[in-house]
């Protein structure tokens, strides 16, 4: 018994952490416990009608203690003294200022309400204006073009467009910001006590993919094109970092103060961090020519490709390519679709608006209400499911949020064409499901233009083990088998496979993904009829896209 | 007392005749009845998945006698001793097979329940194929183009291409039918005994609309044509007619026999029929300058040309230009949009769908279901009123029913683009009511692109009284005042004053016009604001419209 190793992963969302102890040998999930934000949770720091979204520091703090205790207190002490490694997966890029020491500046009391100070939320949209100058500035500077390993395109939910925005809108905080970190680095370095910003060892997966950070130009952006787009950027590059690590690396030994609040031993390897995709990515399975989609309210698409399959290829139109910023030693490519359940949850919003205006009339208690508008998807896909498709004429563009990927483009919109007076709403629905297909498909064809192989799709997420419709119906436009990940917390399984990697367990990352992967609980193979009568529907896609961007744009 | 005269307008709608009693000398309307179809209403001989909708003859005739008794039995007796014309209306094209001595064949035993031998009622679709096969025809056969008068595109809704539907497809009613008839004409030939096909009095305005009558080719299309269109049709010409006849001229007097039915004096003069939205025009005051909408489900438009204005002029792309078909001695252009009413009742279908789908779930009755049901429109008129136009982005296409002008299309479909996470269902009205009045702009502007004058419109149906948000939008977006004719019954009063003229009350249809109208209850003034903004989106309704219309078509 006492031969047996325990990892940990901790996987922060938007809204909470959730942390999951493995058996390190099998990835048998032992006990997972979820913590919501708790200044969060109360609307605390955001204005969704700004776009503004911000976490405290605290609430990560608290949330990762509640819910590492949590979990191991739902299994016999001797699982605690026996885990030997941890690995942390964040949002991002949700970057925050810290002090000399790394102390976030929403921890000092003077800041400790200032939302300016906390960690900005991936979906954080106030820099729109500042990516739109880095955007300018790389095209047109006349030096290398920072954004190219980023699809082209910088992000207005990405690391320097939201660190000037800040520092041009909050002087305290910018007199204050010795340095800036992003959760995925900060949260290992605080479990490790090298927080302080020369320290720490900075995520590949977030450098790389969000800060513009590339072996080519030996790291960051240079100073010349900061100072370029903004004088206030002035001298901070050389306060953040040259080096990155991909998250076989250790970051540090857990400390003793923690290892008491954790309830774990001291010295627990931490690994170096990064994103949810990534790791999820990896908790899923990914390995050459799979495409990992982890599907909920939008995608993130991921793939790692060998350097001898890319070779230097750029890819163009998606959100990035960075050597090991998924599996060490490979190229990590990121894409995804901006809304996929989004898109039918507006469907189910539209539907459900005459729910709530027409309550009284109706007599509809709160409950009920409630319980209607949990149901509406459900029905609408059992009557989707059933339509004979030569009985509709419909065909719809996705990018209701705009467009993430292929080729960024936020200010596109959505559209359905094809209505008749017989058009009825489970119709609509499987229009739609079909459109978020689509793009989904395009992305598949995007990689594969570039001469990416994709033989097979992986799915996790919320979508795939919910909504068997919307999964059959990707695998038919896709026209390849999509399986679905039997691990429903794949995201902090990813990163207790880190965990496990860098307390030695496991040579390589592929290694701890062939013992603790959970394989796979469903296939969804495509139809070959369907299959072939999407072809042609999504070519109708494309060809309304091509006809319609400039309009959805101008509207 | 006894110098007051009355005169009698009935009206055949689609489901059911409406009899007006009206005061003569100052269109005082005194009393109404309405008469289901009792076949009809029970869903007897149409099959709408087949688009097949078939009215019997005795409906028509049961639904008269029993709406102007059941009128006339609301007055004093001295009403109906001094009811001195009657006029009537039908919806058209609505032809039936008759034998030689005018008689339909479904009011013989051989055929009381054979559909093909019914009244194929307007929106009877059964005939698409030969419409199609009557416009190639035209086009390429060497003569005139008989089309060129009704806009350029012949309708499946139209006389000839129903005639010949049926002659192929039911070989009994082919041998039986001596001559076929339209409603409109049939019923006044009834109750004046002038059925006999040789004397029976045609309306110009249905012959000059659907049958490609005209008097440049000397009346009907020539044999040559028509036997090329399909030698089954050989022959059938010489059964039908030469002339025409406006409805300022008497079809004949009643005879004592229907006198007797409807509590009648004998002798009263009864007018040569015409269609419903035509008659309309004229209770509406239709003149020249002034656009009359009868907005429903659809919309008919209606207008009124001097033969100096208009000349020697085509107006391309609407349903016909006739002279005399709505006042004597000018020529009535008619137009319309294929669904108006029918473009909110399909989002309020699609709003209902849940309710249906979960009514037992949420404990909902049939009565509760049917009261929301008529709630749902009001409601999303109420929000849709509130909405700020500067936080949508939506732009729709109103051709869920295809188009039927400018330019008649009915492979032409709807569509909304510029979706967004944050549209919600009255935005989603808001640019469907927007559509509907670009849809209705675009008529106007056709008009105006052949050289008329459109300074006012003139309103009635369904539509205007109910919704003055839809009729707020539609003067805003038309730039011009829109009035609501006062009557509520203008169809009916417009085919009343067409029986005060066969009466000799006046000397033509301006002056009865003058005396006997209703007026206006309302005026829709356009706001200028308002009118600007929507010249911008009405251009991006054209532009979208131009860039999908082969993809729609191809849906």
């Amino acid at each position: 018994m006492s031969d047996v190793k325990y990892v940990i992963g901790v996987d922060f969302g938007s809204d909470s952490a959730r942390a999951l102890v493995v058996n390190a040998q099998t990835g048998e999930e032992l006990a997972s416990e979820v913590a919501l934000y708790r200044r969060w949770s109360q609307g605390l720091y955001s204005d969704a009608a700004r776009n503004q979204f911000r976490h405290h520091p605290l609430d990560y703090l608290e949330s990762l203690e509640e819910c590492i205790t949590g979990a191991l207190a739902k299994l016999p002490p001797e699982v605690a003294r026996n885990v030997v490694g941890i690995g942390i997966d964040t949002t991002g890029s949700t970057p925050g200022p810290v002090d000399e020491n790394g102390t976030p500046l929403a921890m000092l009391n003077e800041f400790k309400d200032n939302p300016n100070a906390m960690f900005i939320l991936w979906k954080d949209h106030t820099a729109v204006r500042e990516a739109a100058e880095i955007n300018q500035l790389a095209k047109t500077w006349g030096g290398v073009d920072y954004t190219k390993y980023e699809g082209g395109v910088y992000s207005s939910e990405w690391f320097w467009a939201k660190i000037l925005h800040i520092l041009r809108v909050d002087e305290q905080v910018r007199q204050a910001a010795y340095s800036w970190v992003e959760v995925c680095d900060w949260l290992p370095a605080v479990l490790t006590g090298t927080a302080k910003p020369k320290a720490l060892k900075r995520s590949r997966c977030a450098a790389g993919h969000k800060a513009m950070w590339h072996a080519e130009w030996g790291g960051l952006p240079s100073e010349e094109f900061l100072t370029q787009l903004d004088p206030l950027l002035k001298g901070l590059r050389e306060r953040l970092f040259t080096e990155t690590y991909t998250s076989d690396v250790k970051a540090g030994d857990l400390t003793a103060e923690w290892a008491a609040r954790l309830g774990l031993p001291a010295g627990v390897a931490v690994a170096v961090g990064a994103f949810d995709a990534h790791m999820g990515a990896v908790g899923g399975g990914v390995k050459e020519h799979a495409l990992v989609k982890i599907m909920g309210t939008s995608t993130c698409d991921v793939m790692v490709a060998s350097k001898d399959e890319l070779g230097d290829a750029l890819v163009a139109g998606i959100c990035g390519q960075v050597d090991g910023s998924v599996i060490p030693g490979m190229i990590g490519l990121e894409a995804g679709q901006s809304a996929f359940g989004d898109v039918y949850a507006w469907l189910r919003e539209v539907l459900f608006w005459p729910w709530e205006a027409l309550a009284e009339e109706a007599g509809l208690s709160e409950d009920t209400l409630s319980r209607i508008r949990e149901r509406i998807l459900v029905k609408l896909t059992e009557a989707a499911a059933q339509v004979d498709p030569s009985t509709t004429t419909l065909v719809a563009l996705d990018w209701l949020n705009g467009r993430r990927t292929p080729y960024a483009d936020q200010e596109l919109k959505g559209a359905i064409a094809g209505l008749t007076l017989g058009t009825d709403a489970p119709r609509l629905f499987r229009a739609l499901v079909e459109s978020t297909a689509f793009g989904a498909k395009a992305i598949v064809e995007r990689f594969r233009e570039e001469g990416l192989q994709i033989n097979e799709v992986i799915a996790l997420g919320g979508i795939p083990g919910k909504n068997p419709f919307v999964m059959q119906v990707s695998a038919d436009v896709l026209g390849m088998p999509i399986k679905v990940v039997r691990s429903e917390q794949a995201v902090a399984l990813g990163a207790a496979m880190f965990g496990a990697v860098v307390a030695g367990l496991y040579d390589n990352v592929s290694a701890a993904q062939e013992a603790m992967g959970s394989g796979f609980s469903k296939i969804y193979t495509p139809d070959p009829e369907s299959t072939k009568r999407y072809a042609e529907l999504y070519r109708k896609y494309l060809h309304m896209g091509e006809l319609l961007a400039e309009t959805l744009r101008a509207l």
